[in-house]
């Protein structure tokens, strides 16, 4: 295995229109390419799914959450195991987030100062204490990749004293980590918030591009927002973040709203979504959503999507796939899974295609269509 | 695809010292080779398994339940569907039971005549009623290789008046259900009733067999009573059936019992036992089960059982399933199934090993030693 300070990306196409890019990202546990698409295996496992499924599906990075496994089994439980890796079977990079997004979004119950944020567990109502620095050395325990800085994430909306206040903070918190890291271990992303405001968001990026991370996330985004201002501040913001840095879009899924950061430049993307709308019955499908559980289901004996190569459309009819959802059979979530995680990373393979072969601004207007993949 | 008139079954070894033996069974859905255990797919799906997992774990024959799949999705919808085989991507033998023992397992909610069965659906209180007749029709829609006849479950336990009475319309709705069952589509088996009785065991074996069924299933056992009674009664009713017809034992699932039973002759078993334990957290293994929930397997870095080659013991530690199971990851409940159907298929394959190579009754002291499978 190679060094983890030998964390890298270099850029292999350019699309000559937009800012759309490939690149080859290289980790301790191997290269992927990007655009790419992150599963989420919050807990250590990505929902309803086996690993090796996963990397079937063409996925070669996969995000855990640091909160969720401090708490639960126990940063010691997974160190124990040799490291995430080990523990959960996947043996390609893994990108932890620290869990500022889930610290904040408890609201009330959490205390924050300088120092850190303090909260009880929603586990077992024990007293937990985030810093930088234990947010450092709890992701480098946990043997991710490539962590995130700790930051705080403002609930939407906020005032900008509020937002400018959080950039102050956000800062103050990213040279904490950048100085408590071991840099050969893993690469350590900055953060870039900065609320609504495309001035302070442009601030937070030169600030933290100031501070020379490897990579950047793009956090605060994608919560309740119009999209065209999600797009117009991924805008602003990558305007003031060197071109030979990865930059990670933290939090949205959905299928044109990848095509459209790709298009501004963003080379990495996660999200629940596709796997928790799988288990809510909802197949992603071009022109639009379906739920399984539609009465107008119960006899159509075709695939989920008859475009589609996944093991889901390729096996089974919607018919079944809804007689298993009223059943309540854990197949029906594992099939619906299945089919929205390679909706996913069919289009990631397509939209790297599309940019090597310098079409990738016809494949952004197909997303942009009516009919376009939902 | 053969002819499903030519089902078939015929002995292929023949332990000297104890009733076991080995069996081919031909069905319009292919061979397989006896004693075999059925994964029960209740409504029309192994619970937490993808039905090509079923089949590689060495699995020829699963079993679907009329009852269930008549109130949900409809029989119309199978049907619509081409048959049970294409609906839920099976393309080995399937089994279904009449579900009469579920019909009599809603105790007050039904009404029996001689003509047959009135309940309410508990999924919509629509009134259904179910005769030998309807069971038969409904069965030969499913497409089933082997269907069951319908028969009437006693409670346990029940005086013998009761069992007496119940011979006589199990016996009725025997000839019923011969009588309009077309054989060239699909095998039907007589059921043996006669509650806790072993004469009355006895007579409902002689008149089963005097209605030239294919093969018996041995219903109501495994229902309460002392497992020396069972035993007992299995080998009571053997007796009087034919060597060259299959024998179905009903419902049994644990790895002794289905040894022990094999010694006295019996060919086929179902129980929905590995796949319900393995979603409350229990593995079987050697010398008594284990439930991963324990808090001792929370660093427990091994795997659930050490000898056992399973995808789930090949790749994950005891303390990932635990923690699985503790985080409610529907890759737990996927696990623990591949766990526990793994021993079962193992188990039957040792057998069928054993009995050819004639080291059965070696087996069976083994499975009957304190630290056997369980």
């Amino acid at each position: 295995m190679m060094k983890a300070g030998q964390f890298g990306f270099r850029l292999t196409a350019i699309d000559g229109e937009t800012k759309a890019r490939c690149g080859v990202m290289t980790t301790p546990h191997g290269e992927c390419e990007t655009p790419l698409f992150m599963p989420v295996a919050t807990s250590a496992s990505v929902k309803a799914m086996r690993p090796d499924e996963v990397r079937g599906l063409g996925f070669e990075m996969v995000l855990a959450n640091a909160y969720h496994l401090m708490l639960r089994p126990g940063v010691e439980v997974v160190e124990g195991a040799g490291g995430l890796h080990s523990f959960m079977r996947w043996d390609g990079p893994v990108l932890t987030d620290s869990g500022g997004y889930q610290v904040f979004s408890l609201g009330r119950a959490v205390k924050i100062t300088e120092e850190g944020a303090s909260f009880r567990s929603h586990h077992d109502g024990g007293s937990v204490f985030l810093s930088p620095e234990t947010s450092m050395e709890l992701q480098g325990r946990l043997g991710a990749d490539i962590i995130m800085a700790l930051d705080e994430c403002l609930p939407y909306p906020s005032e900008r004293d509020v937002a400018e206040r959080s950039l102050r903070l956000n800062y103050d918190w990213a040279v904490r980590c950048r100085d408590s890291h071991d840099d050969e271990q893993r690469a350590l992303f900055g953060i870039i918030q900065g609320g609504m405001f495309a001035d302070l968001r442009a601030r937070a990026a030169q600030m933290m591009v100031g501070l020379g991370f490897p990579g950047y996330g793009l956090g605060g985004l994608s919560v309740g927002e119009p999209r065209e201002l999600t797009f117009e501040l991924i805008s602003e913001t990558l305007a003031h973040v060197p071109e030979k840095a990865p930059v990670y879009l933290m939090g949205l899924g959905d299928l044109p709203g990848i095509a459209e950061s790709v298009a501004l430049g963003v080379d990495m993307f996660d999200s629940a979504l596709p796997t928790r709308i799988a288990r809510n019955g909802s197949a992603m499908v071009d022109g639009g959503r379906i739920n399984i559980r539609n009465a107008r289901f119960t006899s159509d004996n075709g695939p989920l999507e008859p475009s589609c190569e996944c093991y889901a459309c390729s096996n089974f009819s919607r018919a079944y796939i809804r007689h298993l959802f009223m059943s309540k059979e854990i197949l029906g979530l594992h099939l619906l899974t299945c089919h929205n995680l390679h909706k996913l990373s069919h289009l990631m393979s397509r939209i790297r295609a599309a940019i090597v072969e310098g079409s990738f601004p016809a494949l952004l207007r197909e997303f942009r269509s009516e009919d376009g993949p939902r």
